[in-house]
Order: C-alpha cells, then sequence, then structure tokens
C-alpha cells in the first residue's frame, strides 16, 4: 500500500548508495584517511554500516562486483592491489542477510553476472534473499566484460562476443522470469495440517526451459517470495546495452562527463522505454553523482582538500582504464573518436563511453584522475548549497534521483543523513519516512511489490501461456 | 589457542545439528506439530535458532542441500510437495551471515555440490563467508545425484557417471585448495599507508590452473580468511565417496541401518583415512543420530507417541527413495541384494546403502517408515537414559560423535540444551564453553584454524610448489 501525499509538483528523489565489498570503489587512495573504517571482512561493520543507510532513508545500498582483476592500466595486476581497486573483493550476496536482520526498509541491490552464473543457482538465491529481507533484494544485472573473469572460469577469450553476452542474458532473464513468476502459483503453498499437505502439487510447475544456452526444468525450488521478481537494475552504456535496460530494468543508473551528456543518456533511456511498451516512468533514472556536504563552506572546502590531499590516480586510472585502454601511452593531444578509430587496445570498451567529439586523451586522464569540478554531477559545501545543485541536477536532467559516491565510511552517510537529508525534506524532495516495506514499493509506489504488467517479467506470471 | 583441559581418558564428544533451509528434512508430518515453529523464510527464526544451537555448545549448525526434487518415490513431484520434502527449499549460504551477526562461537556447515558450481565463485563464497563468521565456516561436500538437478543445470542424464562426478570432484578441490591456501601470502595485506600500499603484489599469485574440468587463472579474489580452507566435512557411502572422504574429510558422518553397521563404516573410514597418509584421529566421524529427552519417562514416552502419530510414512519413503529406488514396486519378501543384481531403477543408488546379505524390502521400507526402536542410534527418556546411550555408542562405535536429526523447531535443541547438556557436562562427555573461536580449532583442538599439515590442502600452501 503506496502512502505517498506529496504535491506532485515536487519531484521526491530517490537516493541510493553505491558501494562494493572492497577496499577502493571510486575513492581511491582515501582509505588511508584517519575517519575511514570501512572492513568488507568484519560483519559488525557491515551492519553498523546498513543501519546508517536505513537511518538515512535511503531508497537501496547498492553493490557493485565483478568477478576478476582488471589488469588492462600497466598491464598486470600490481596496480589494483596496490591500490586496492576492487581486490580483495567479498561475494556481494554474502553479508546480506546479517543487514537485512538489522534494518526493516533499506533495499539491497547487488550486482550478479549473467555470463558467469547459472540461472537456475542464481534464481534461488534471490528469492531466498528476497524471502529473508521481505521483499527487499534488487538486482544490478551485467554481463560483465573482464579478461581475468573470463580467465577464472574457463571462458576462452573470444567465446563470448559483446553481443553473445547479451544474447545469453535476454536468456537468462527468460529463465528467471520463468522461475520466479511462473513455477509457484500464489496459492500453491497451502499449509493444509488436515490434509497433511505443505502445497499443492496441482499448483507448482515444470517450467521445461530449452533454449540456446540453458536448459531449465524447474519447478523453481523457492515458493513465491515477496516481489517475486527482484527489482531489476542495469547500467546500458553500449546500444546493445541500453536496449537490454529499456526492456528488462526497472531502475537505470547513468553517468556522464558532462551534465549534458547526463542529459542525453536519460532522453535516450526514456525513449527506448517506450519503444518497449513501456511508461517513460516505469523506470528510474539515477545519476551517479559525488558530494561533500559540511557545516559550513569552510569546513566543506577544507574536507575537500583533505580527500584531494589523499586521492590517488593511479587508482582512478586502473579503474577507468581497467579493461585494457591505457590511455597513458597515447599522446594527450590526439582525440578519442581517433583511438578508437585506429582500433587499439580497449578501443571497443572506450567507444562504450560517447566522448564528446574532440575530447582528447589529456581531457579524459584529468577528468579521471581529479577530484574537483571538472567531474559532472560532483558538489561540496553546506547543505543548502550541495541542496540547491542536487535540486538543479533533479530539475533539468530527467532523472529520478542519484546513485551516490562515497568518500570515506561511515562518515559520508552519516554525515549526509545529518545534514542533507532534513534540507531535502523541508524543500520536499526527500522522503520523511519509509513508504512501505518492499524495495519496489517504495521506490516506485506500487500498490503490491510485484512487477508492473508492462514489465517483461508479467508475461511469464503463473499460469504459463503456453 | 586451545583451552582443553581434560582427562584424556574420557571422551568429549562432538555435538552438531543436521537441518536443512525447508519445511521437512528427517522429521516428515511433523510440521503440523503445535509446538514447531520452524519457519525457513523468516530471518528472525534462523538468528534465534541459531543463539539456541549456541546456547546448547554446539560445534556446527549443519545445512543438507539439494538441488532439484526428489520425484523418484511415486514417479514424480507430487509426493515431494505434500510433504515439503526437501522442497521448497532455500539457498544454504544466504541466511549464514544473519546468523553469524548473532553468535559468537557456534560453527557452520554447509552443503554445496561440487557437479553445479563453478570453483571459482564458490571458493569465493566459501572466503567471504569464513571472514564473515570469524572462521566458523564448514563445507559439506557433496556430488549430488538427483536427476532433476541435472535438469536444472543443463547436464545430460550420461553426461557424468558416478565415478565422473568424484574425478570432478577431486579436481574441484585442488582448484579450491590452491586458490584458498596458495594464492596470496599470509602478509600479503600490508595496509601500508605511507606507501599507499593495500597489499603488496610481489606475494598475491595466479594459480593458473589448466585441467580437464577446469581452468582457473586466478588470482584468488579474497585475501587469506581465519581459516583460509574451510572446515571439510563429507558422507561417503559408496566406494568412491570412502575414498574421497578420507582423502579429503576432517569430519565424516556416517549411517547406518544398525548399531554393527555403524561400527564397521566408522572403523572403514579410519582405515582408510590412514591409507591416506593421515593419522586416524585427523579425521572426526559423527555418527547420525535421534534423541527426544525429557524429564521422565512417562513424558519421553508421551511425546515419542505425540511425533509417531503426526509422522508421515510418505515422507520418509520419498526421501528415502527419492533418486528411483521404489521399493514399493517390489514384493516384500525380496532381498536387496536380489535387486541390486537385477539392476532395477535406483539399484545403483540402493547398492550404496550397504545393506546386510538377506535384508528385505519389507525390513527396509518399516525401518524407513517407523519413528521406533527399528532406527539405529534412536533413544528416548530421561536425561540419565539418553546420555547412558549417547556413551554406550560412543564408547562402542569408534565414532568421535554425533549429528543430531531434529524433531520440532526449536523445540529439539531447547531441551537439549536444558536437559541433556547438563547431564553430559557431568559426565564429563560435553564441553563447559567453546574453546576458541574458530571451528576448526573448536572441533580439532588445533593450535591455529589452519588445515593440518597432513590434509591434502596443505599441499598448496602459499608459495605454491611448482
Amino acid at each position: 500500500m503506496s502512502l505517498f501525499s506529496r504535491d506532485p509538483a515536487i519531484k521526491v528523489l530517490s537516493f541510493n548508495l553505491l558501494d562494493m565489498q572492497t577496499v577502493g570503489h571510486n575513492n581511491y587512495g582515501l582509505w588511508r584517511h584517519p575517519r575511514n573504517r570501512k572492513r568488507s571482512n568484519n560483519l559488525k561493520y557491515w551492519t553498523d554500516f546498513a543501519q546508517s543507510c536505513e537511518r538515512a532513508l535511503l531508497d537501496t545500498l547498492f553493490f557493485a562486483d565483478v568477478l576478476g582483476i582488471a589488469a588492462g592500466y600497466g598491464g598486470n595486476n600490481d596496480v589494483a592491489l596496490r591500490e586496492g581497486m576492487h581486490v580483495p573483493l567479498n561475494d556481494p550476496l554474502m553479508a546480506l542477510s546479517a543487514m537485512a536482520a538489522v534494518t526493516t526498509h533499506l533495499g539491497f541491490a547487488a550486482t550478479v553476472s549473467t555470463t558467469y552464473e547459472a540461472p537456475f543457482a542464481h534464481a534461488r538465491r534471490m528469492s531466498t534473499l528476497d524471502h529473508l529481507t521481505g521483499g527487499r533484494i534488487g538486482w544490478n544485472v551485467v554481463t560483465s566484460y573482464l579478461p581475468n573473469a573470463n580467465e577464472n572460469f574457463g571462458i576462452a577469450p573470444d567465446l563470448y562476443t559483446h553481443d553473445e553476452r547479451y544474447d545469453r542474458a535476454e536468456e537468462f532473464m527468460a529463465v528467471c522470469y520463468k522461475l520466479w513468476e511462473g513455477s509457484w502459483a500464489d496459492d500453491a503453498m497451502i499449509r493444509d495440517s488436515d490434509r497433511n499437505m505443505v502445497s499443492d502439487p496441482a499448483k507448482v510447475r515444470r517450467i521445461d526451459h530449452a533454449g540456446r544456452y540453458f536448459q531449465v526444468a524447474g519447478p523453481h525450488l523457492v515458493e513465491p517470495s515477496p516481489q517475486r521478481t527482484p527489482v531489476i537494475l542495469q547500467a546500458g552504456s553500449s546500444g546493445r546495452g541500453k536496449d537490454f535496460a529499456a526492456k528488462h530494468a526497472e531502475v537505470v543508473f547513468i553517468g556522464g562527463r558532462s551534465a549534458d551528456a547526463y542529459r542525453k543518456n536519460a532522453r535516450d533511456v526514456r525513449a527506448s522505454v517506450v519503444s518497449h511498451g513501456r511508461a517513460a516512468g516505469d523506470v528510474k533514472i539515477l545519476a551517479e553523482m559525488g558530494l561533500i556536504v559540511a557545516a559550513t563552506q569552510a569546513e566543506a572546502e577544507a574536507k575537500l582538500a583533505d580527500f584531494q590531499a589523499l586521492s590517488s590516480p593511479d587508482g582512478y586510472l586502473s579503474h577507468h582504464f581497467g579493461s585494457g585502454a591505457d590511455l597513458l601511452k597515447y599522446d594527450r593531444n590526439k582525440t578519442i573518436e581517433e583511438i578508437t578509430a585506429e582500433g587499439g587496445p580497449g578501443s571497443v570498451f572506450l567507444s562504450h563511453y560517447n566522448y564528446p567529439l574532440g575530447t582528447t586523451v589529456g581531457a579524459v586522464l584529468d577528468q579521471a584522475t581529479r577530484l574537483d569540478s571538472s567531474r559532472a554531477l560532483f558538489a561540496w559545501g553546506t547543505p543548502k548549497r550541495v541542496a540547491d545543485k542536487i535540486e538543479e541536477w533533479a530539475d533539468t536532467l530527467d532523472i529520478n534521483g542519484f546513485l551516490m559516491r562515497q568518500m570515506i565510511s561511515p562518515v559520508s552517510v552519516d554525515e549526509f543523513a545529518d545534514l542533507l537529508v532534513p534540507e531535502l525534506q523541508r524543500r520536499g524532495r526527500y522522503r520523511q519516512r519509509y513508504e512501505a516495506t518492499s524495495l519496489r514499493e517504495n521506490m516506485f509506489g506500487t500498490p503490491t511489490p510485484r512487477v508492473r504488467s508492462t514489465h517483461p517479467a508479467a508475461a511469464f506470471k503463473y499460469p504459463l501461456s503456453r
């Protein structure tokens, strides 16, 4: 049941925290900051952190993930290991139940790749977590690209092209939807003591999926969970990826090198969503964003300087160019389109960034390594000043909210909760309290935790259409 | 550090609870019992339950698992679904961190099959959990056998013979050992702020495993966890399975149709362990066991009668013969060796039970479905009477402890803690408190959480022997 009662002219925003169960993620070098208490191996750290996120009334705590080490920058693992750049990296699903146990409304979004998992096992894990969290699970669908991940799973470099990874992902989604939506009737679990019947066999079906990549018989091993299909998140950057996101994603997060690039990305996503027969508003678009907030502007400037002093350019470079596009090899005055036209190492990946024509290697390197105003959607200052920026972005970029990076943890979230949330609440831009329990209801104000009828998963609802 | 200070003549026993994240597991029909509060989908149920297990000072809470529905008995899924016999069944790893967060010493053993997982992803999950639990994770290695599991993972029925599953399992273990023991040096994580080095690249290695079933490059994505290799548990019943267990397992659990069968199984395991260059005592042998304890004998008898009245023979039959050996199809007077000689459906599986010569179909069916003295290692009565039985089993069967079945939950564990543990403690048969934090130290009294030097994983310790 939705408890939304806002002035519809004011856009209440969705705030989500981007994290990764590792040392460094978009904050390279800051692990050395004396107030950074992040320790991925420590369960108490995660349960405390989840409570901080819930106190901030976030929609989700979002976990990125990869399945290998990015060795492109520098040509081996050394930079990544030195910087703690996504290594060591824990499995993103393992700590979720502990975080769920100490919270009641916060959603959890975890990244899982369709390239390296079996859909039956994955669907079961998601359903289990959706039960254990009371319907607070989201799945960030990725198709992966790291050469080392392929090596870790015995996948030859040329086994899947980029398009084939998406073909596999499409079929993977269909298998999951069949298991989540189509295998068990809503009333299959009868728990009828008199007849000694736990579930009614007449209301549980095999799915008998037989496709190009997967053969999966079913039935699903888990009874219907609150949301059945978890909230689907995606960040499509390539043409095929954008199309996939427009079809499947309920939440799309976008990046960009400039406000204009964000705006264009958001417009592209909306148009593509509509072309898939969905309403433009069916998808929440979240913009990747960073902020530093403090009681006074001087304090915020001091924090920024502090973070800048500890920031490690190598960490940023290995993140941005880890898949093989080492821009340090090129002349700073060369343009990105010249490099992609030549087809050098990593150029396919570079092309997905959609750099404006004329962008030089030097400009890209500077933007990647500097923690300053060269970044799009990065703000620092008083609550008023940062809130002004947030409102400006929200109102001019056709977005629904933000995926926030952290600087240091849990300080960034705690300061966000204490300083910025009250300011945004006063402006009608932030929820006063959680509206419901399930992630889907909280994010979309839907009347039930289930997927909308226009979502592709809905086509697989029990009874199966045959 | 071990705090053991026992009279070495008195055998302190290891107690472990056998469970499964499902409705019915060795207690079919008892889900209807008014005091049974088990709800696998409820996280609070699991965290409360883990605390009950820790209050009972158990070594481990042990989760069985399968990846499909057993359809052998009755020829389809109907009996399993009606009885809640291992369906619905949640993923066994998802709730562990929540249970770990509310306990400090209890170990957790989870079943994961080597037939359906990728070793890189599995090794990462185990390492993550070993970190989050502070070294309290055990892995029950299975190779699986359910036809429906094969169907759920697109594995043709004839792709892996029984022996090939064990070949794959052998290689799976080697990959995991390389990742757990050989990829990161103990001092690889230096966290050196001055040099901005999280880990030392010179102390992290690829494993470059290239085998028949797996190609896995590494490095492991997770830094060394307290135990590195989780405690390895196994129940080998076939010849090949017993040999596998004797080589890899640190804990072997055994069953049997009679005390003699248990004794023979234990003797076989010890002999086989020695043949692999390990000490007979390197392996803890746990006997599957059931008990009902009450303040008075009359109360215990009443409980037994209560449980018997609710027990469902169909549930037991579908469990025991779910892999295809439907004994109801045969004459009650026929012997098991006659059936296995004929090679009928499920006969290979039947042969793994090692029934004594002359055992009839009728005897097997009766024992499978009755909750009474026809079961080996099943006792009910006062704490004194049950403790007498436990001491008798412990002293005559060459075992180190027990894997206990539950009747109703959490009542069975709470009554065990309140009534039987004090009696066993008085007799010097039960720990007074946990000796250490890691599972391996608690179970074995080893001086560190790491595997013994005689365990096969030790051969892969960093630096890799090449």
